[in-house]
């Protein structure tokens, strides 16, 4: 079998219709029995040997006489959903019901275009692409290495909860380079607040006083439970800023959101993250694990897919979920501080 | 007992340094019984109440004075490593042997500074350092987080190595975007040279067609090994530029660097990194477990602990090394394609 191409799309006339689009799936039905392919379904049709030639092109021809079009990439994450045995559509205007941000909708196994349900929507990118998180939740990434391997990546919208509710007592402490020391903290500003890290870590060493992080300290300032030696809490601030630059206030706005909602964040340092976050502390000594890990992200950032695919598959490995918190610099998200929650997984469809 | 702060040394008399330095290695010793204490060790003696005041300053009066200049961070080192039953020398000219590059030197368990040994040469470092990778081979990087907690790094020289004998027979391919597609390939390209990928996936492919990364191609190439179809194999390498610029040359020495030696390296995106590595290959049939990951690292490039932090976690979680390709710029190492290799993993002292 024969197609022609016709408006960047592939026509194919005789039974095309009901061996490729009634039993399996493909394009969309045209008059007259006619089937109108896209380029990736005609490519897939003609790799598999169901349709002979495109304007005279067989498969390795039609895709070169498409180099620079991204329908390698899209060949590749296409043909690896139909030997997975899913039945999905090109998102082309007028094919399915909302094609933007994505390049295929993809049907629940066993379904079909006809029967209403999506099980994913999914964009095909090159691992040299950069990612624009804009419209990315809600979609499954799908991303060609270099070596023509696929990794699937779910994105969601994440509201971060907890279930703390501890009341800072007040405190005082003093600014030494970039932490803040309380030589006489509350008893349960880390035992329950999990605020800190006790100075002391073995007998016989002097008891009391708390390491806060600038972070948690320009939070306890706000939040008039932190008073400083010798100056105004402002300073806190100022020196998270001379130290971080810009990325300290994105960092204080997302633990301020996380306190705020009774999660309690930690550095997440140890998984080159900004944070681990405890969605419910009742006391530091009953500590379980972290549910997850968050990075903050500016405004404007594009991921590239290599960096996304190092912090998922870490916290994959730790079992955490691995959590962006992107500045939207809006002042229409106030009550998200400001920012952006998606949650990002490995996915295997 | 006090001390006196004299040439950046503080200075105790009395019985300092049978009390100290013979018993626990603290100081150098001076003239008359007396003994030279490091600001670290003196801060660390007024911690455990060993001093009561320098020059009437208690501990906290002793760190305050010093804020700036990084003895907040050393001496949460300084404590750790105390603290896990070690003897260490702050390291001074005129204190031990050689001090570049570190802060500490650190005797085995039960040993101290008279008795020669060194277990680690340790570089103390608050986690918004940038760490340069020149002089790192050999030393231990001690990072003190934000939250005031420790993260050790071991660093060491490493040479890639590999077993693999297979000598790519000639084959033909064809540029097709980022991606190189050899429709007829020799047979032992891929099961036995582990180049490539094949497009056939699953039974009912069309066999046969195998897709080569531009990194793969542009080796095979240069080897004599590839032609490609219309065009000069500089095309390769000229295609690898555009979509990555100099990091495609970087990349492609190392990649050279690590088949010359036998080694089998594919990509390491579902790692985050730019290899994994299989010292040895003898079929892809009987594939076992890569041993380690690269990264190739750009000429001057200073490492951000939190990055650092973040690879040689994921690495650990997967049981593999980190290891880490640095570009010389240099012609003087043309042996090892123009780069430095350094591994880096964890390190409990």
């Amino acid at each position: 079998m024969n197609g022609t191409v016709r408006d960047g799309e592939v026509v194919v006339g005789d039974d095309a219709r009901q061996r490729f689009y009634d039993s399996r799936g493909y394009g969309r039905p045209l008059e007259a029995d006619r089937l109108a392919l896209a380029p990736v379904e005609a490519a897939h049709l003609l790799f598999r040997g169901d349709l002979d030639a495109v304007d005279g092109q067989a498969f390795e021809a039609f895709l070169s006489a498409h180099a620079g079009s991204g329908l390698g990439v899209r060949f590749l994450v296409y043909k690896d959903l139909r030997d997975r045995g899913f039945y999905l559509s090109p998102a082309r205007e007028g094919w399915v019901e909302d094609p933007n941000d994505v390049d295929f909708v993809v049907y629940p196994r066993g379904k079909g275009p006809e029967d209403g349900d999506v099980a994913h929507r999914v964009r095909a990118i090159g691992e040299r692409a950069s990612v624009d998180t804009d419209g990315l939740a809600g979609t499954v990434l799908a991303v060609v290495d270099e070596e023509s391997d696929l990794s699937y990546f779910e994105a969601e919208t994440f509201e971060p909860t907890g279930g703390s509710d501890y009341e800072p007592e007040p405190a005082t402490g003093e600014l030494l380079d970039d932490r803040v020391v309380v030589s006489d903290p509350p008893p349960d500003l880390h035992e329950r607040g999990f605020y800190g890290r006790p100075l002391a870590t073995r007998d016989g060493d002097r008891a009391g006083a708390l390491h806060l992080s600038l972070l948690e300290a320009g939070y306890l300032a706000a939040e008039g439970a932190l008073g400083l030696v010798g100056g105004s809490v402002e300073r806190i601030v100022a020196r998270g800023r001379e130290v971080e630059g810009e990325r300290f206030d994105r960092r204080l706005r997302a633990y301020r959101t996380l306190r705020d909602r009774g999660a309690a964040p930690k550095t997440g340092f140890k998984f080159g993250a900004d944070f681990r976050v405890y969605e419910s502390v009742e006391s530091v000594s009953e500590l379980g694990h972290a549910e997850y890990l968050v990075r903050v992200l500016p405004a404007g950032h594009t991921f590239s897919p290599r960096d996304l695919a190092l912090d998922v598959r870490l916290a994959h490995g730790v079992r955490k979920r691995m959590v962006f918190a992107r500045d939207t610099e809006s002042t229409t998200n106030e009550g998200a501080g400001g920012l952006d929650w998606l949650a990002v997984s490995r996915l295997t469809p």
